[in-house]
């Protein structure tokens, strides 16, 4: 038996804005930042192997010490908590830390208290994968579809999907299990990438971005538009030409738009032929998403990585206000929240097109888009997970992506591991 | 002009789950407690007059330090701003904070980091209001139409309201405001209660405070359901026996079912005639709150107190999911959100009646429904504002319940300054 003994969590920033990078029609300036949390226990393997629990939250800046706080007080309660019996039982712990009713009151579970519960659960994860030595996603992929639903809490869920509607679905996956693991680690995992399509980048990068991710291999790239009409009916005639008629190119307005003009600037530009247009409006509007879907049709709506929980998303495909759910790695209550919008996207059969990018986003989730083509879905057809080449280098295993597909990470754990070097040359002080 | 020169946040925190006061189905044990800012001036005439602008976020205890961190972080960006520019244009404030692009990554709009502007934006108000010398809901009622709807943001409502329809609502009930506030300082705002109905108290406490409540002039109580099914038949038994037929029994859930789960239990309720249903479910869940108001209907649907923003309300009203809408003072940004809210119901010809309670939440919220009495709906016909009977003593300005009906308050300012005295003594310190 080993116990938990630390919970270290640091204000790490990089100074993006200074390039651009990651500027869009919201966000003209992001700091590319992290809530970054590290759980040490006192077993003697732990630490003769090295092994410590990493998880974070993705910000972009100012207000990253108030997610370092949140983070804090939320992980000091596992101090002195017993590992083995946290570990095997993470279904009970996000249960323990999502309906802690008092904390809960600050979301409830949405926002800054419900991001730092995922990344406490994602720290264990990770921990849990590494002593299981499995990449997080392997470890998932392994799991009984018994196990698997236990780790997922129905309450609010029920009226889209039940436990034995989840049950049943893993199960009709189980067969082809092995298989499908033997493809994924021969192939890899289609990506896209949205480095060329950057609002601050000039027309020169963008030009030579695009035909990059061409030549790399890429069969969709993504621009950011929302600003000017006319800049962007410019920008996508540089994007088209540069790629040619057969590379996709999705949009993302990042929630720039209300309800008419999302439609009316959408069907503006439809001569690009879009494979999608991202947030479109207020992630909380799931209303405002079913009608721009039907007034943009065929292009579909992609949304996600703002959607604050399970709730939205449950809500977004009964809606039929996402045609594309983009998961993301560290914006609900972590892997746990993940499997349920996983389980929810494959009752509706909508795709799922994770968000990526940021810092290390990249990294933690390429897991699920893994763990769901194994033992889920079962599919990559028309899923791609995002691809941005930032700030990769600081992560212990930075994802590879090799002729446009994401190579299975191989190391055990969830991908969440920054280089020491890394974390002490970026931690914030004002 | 003068400088805001200091930003004082506390954590304030009472112990009250000793005894089982605030006690639901959800929230076993609160302690409520408030992150409680201060905003000072260099201004002599404040200095002289003892001015300073304060606002707070309500929370039930853990994590109220998380939400101090917030608001701090959020509140020193004022230092050094020039007080009259900022009191100016609080409409320009609230945009300038809610679309923070870093910040608003933190929610978006949402939680601890959308409280947080809400305590801003208050303590900015509560000065405003002191430096004219009027309690905020007369400030609110005496602006015109024309600077009521600068002060709100109708990005992401157009859908369902716009400015021009907003203004059109504010200058049909202009005439009439003088008369309306002249019967609002003659009889005072209805009130209901909820102090006869938490869950954690015996059989004869409900009782004899269910009686008190109907000596006392009120025409309404509620009760906390969801736990238990019989218990709660047995509980609405003892109340409906001791206010007898013609008072008003409301029942709150505090988020506990799904949607089949609420539909059923409200209708196996139905014999205790029920004045609305309360939070049945997800607070997120618009969808879901539509379907349970069609399928306890004709009991109406409340909810509110946790609904995140504005575009939360939005919905929740064009989909059919709330027939009485509850602001709350500090769950959204603000004034000027509720003021956005209001103006939606008012389009929507909803009712509403504010949640209340907690730490501070009646003597700020009062001046809301007061406002939108005099200047917005013109009418208190089948609303009322939440009355519990908590901790007002550490107000410096307690609200006055006279005949059942909230008092208007008479000092200047917004109502959320405490005692030096109640805050010094309930600092948190572990």
């Amino acid at each position: 038996m080993s116990k938990i003994v630390a919970v270290d969590v640091t204000d790490v920033r990089f100074p993006t804005s200074a390039d651009l990078d990651g500027s869009d029609a919201m966000n003209p300036d992001p700091d590319y930042s992290a809530a970054y949390l590290r759980v040490g226990t006192d077993s003697d393997e732990d630490s003769a192997r090295g092994h410590a629990g990493y998880g974070f939250v993705f910000t972009i800046g100012r207000g990253n010490d108030v997610q370092v706080a949140a983070v804090r007080s939320l992980a000091e309660r596992l101090i002195g908590r017993d590992a083995e019996e946290l570990l095997a039982d993470l279904g009970g712990v996000w249960r323990e830390l999502v309906y802690d009713s008092q904390w809960r009151w600050l979301g409830p579970e949405k926002g800054v208290s419900h991001m730092a519960v995922g990344a406490v659960v994602n720290a264990l994860w990770d921990l849990r994968a590494k002593r299981e030595g499995l990449p997080l996603w392997q470890l998932l992929a392994r799991l009984s579809p018994a196990e698997i639903v236990d780790l997922v809490d129905f309450r609010y869920l029920s009226d889209a999907l039940t436990r034995e509607e989840a049950l049943e679905l893993l199960t009709a996956a189980e067969p082809g299990r092995a298989e499908r693991e033997a493809t994924l680690l021969a192939e890899g995992y289609p990506a896209y990438t949205t480095t060329p399509g950057w609002l601050g980048y000039s027309d020169e990068k963008l030009e030579h971005l695009s035909k990059e991710a061409v030549a790399d291999g890429y069969t969709q790239i993504k621009l950011k538009v929302g600003s000017d009409l006319a800049e962007d009916k410019r920008r996508l005639r540089i994007a088209r030409d540069a790629v040619g008629p057969d590379v996709k190119i999705a949009i993302d307005a990042n929630q720039r738009w209300d309800v008419t003009e999302a439609i009316d600037w959408v069907n503006a530009l439809a001569e690009f032929d879009l494979a999608w247009i991202e947030e479109p409006t207020n992630p909380d509007d799931v209303l405002a998403h079913a009608a721009i879907s039907r007034g943009v049709a065929p292009v579909p709506v992609a949304t996600g990585e703002h959607a604050a929980n399970r709730v939205i998303f449950k809500q977004l495909l009964q809606a039929g206000g996402a045609q594309v759910v983009q998961i993301d790695a560290t914006r609900v209550a972590g892997v746990n929240e993940n499997l349920a919008i996983l389980l929810l996207a494959a009752k509706f059969g909508v795709r799922v097109c994770p968000h990526a990018g940021g810092v290390g986003l990249c990294e933690v989730v390429q897991h699920l888009s893994m763990f769901d083509v194994v033992a889920l879905s079962g599919t990559t057809q028309d899923r791609m997970i995002e691809y941005v080449d930032h700030l990769h280098e600081h992560f212990v295993e930075p994802v590879v992506i090799e002729n446009a597909r994401y190579r299975p990470p191989q190391r055990p754990g969830s991908g969440a591991e920054m280089h020491a070097a890394s974390v002490e040359q970026y931690t914030w002080a004002r």
